[in-house]
């Protein structure tokens, strides 16, 4: 899913200043939209996935302790995604960084942002998956 | 499951003595098993049927928010099964008193009680019930 480049990555001494940056970023109607499609298509793909692993999990039961397993993950799982999942401006680079570190979103996605939230996500996208 | 019986009820103004009462009643080794059976076999009934129907339940899933009802489902069921199967000798007349109400346990089986408990039982079991 990730796209080769050829911009060069940010140098260390960099990360603390273009973190700061990156927050800062402003976001224009129609990179709104472009986020928020991408953003609830991966919750969406991320949330079909849960319901099969649910699912497969309940058919596979055999035990009573196994019903208190899928509680369990079913309240992780909410949590992971509670917290995984929150649409801010300002946290929406490393979101989606990760997303495409993760396989999950690819920078053809995204096409439609200014180059230089891109070059963030590309970044991070690199310094998580390295 | 109920047992017709000719024995009357207790009046209302023996309730409160026959309560203290029935926590002091001693258990026999031979009742301590017959208890212990009819208590693991009601328990291990209720577990199947929790079993059954929480794959029912995950199998009708098609959107996500049926994953929090499964998640609350298995919570409220694990809370309920935890305050309910108590196994203490202090509180196993009213527990048994309520399954004989509930259609779960037959007074069959409880053979084996002294005649003391079982009229205990059936005394609950109908007060619950009516």
């Amino acid at each position: 899913m990730r796209e080769e480049t050829n911009m060069p990555s940010l140098p260390p001494y960099a990360e603390h200043n273009s973190y700061s940056k990156m927050r800062e970023l402003k976001w224009s109607s129609t990179e709104r939209a472009i986020a928020r499609r991408a953003f609830d298509r991966v919750l969406q793909q991320e949330l079909d996935a849960a319901i099969r692993a649910t699912k497969e999990m309940a058919a596979r039961i055999k035990q009573p302790h196994e019903l208190w397993e899928l509680e369990h993950h079913l309240t992780e799982l909410r949590k992971a995604i509670d917290s995984k999942y929150v649409y801010k401006y300002s946290k929406l680079v490393p979101f989606f960084a990760d997303l495409v570190a993760e396989g999950k979103l690819g920078l053809e996605d995204l096409r439609g942002l200014s180059e230089d939230k891109l070059r963030y996500i590309r970044h991070y996208a690199e310094s998580s998956a390295a």
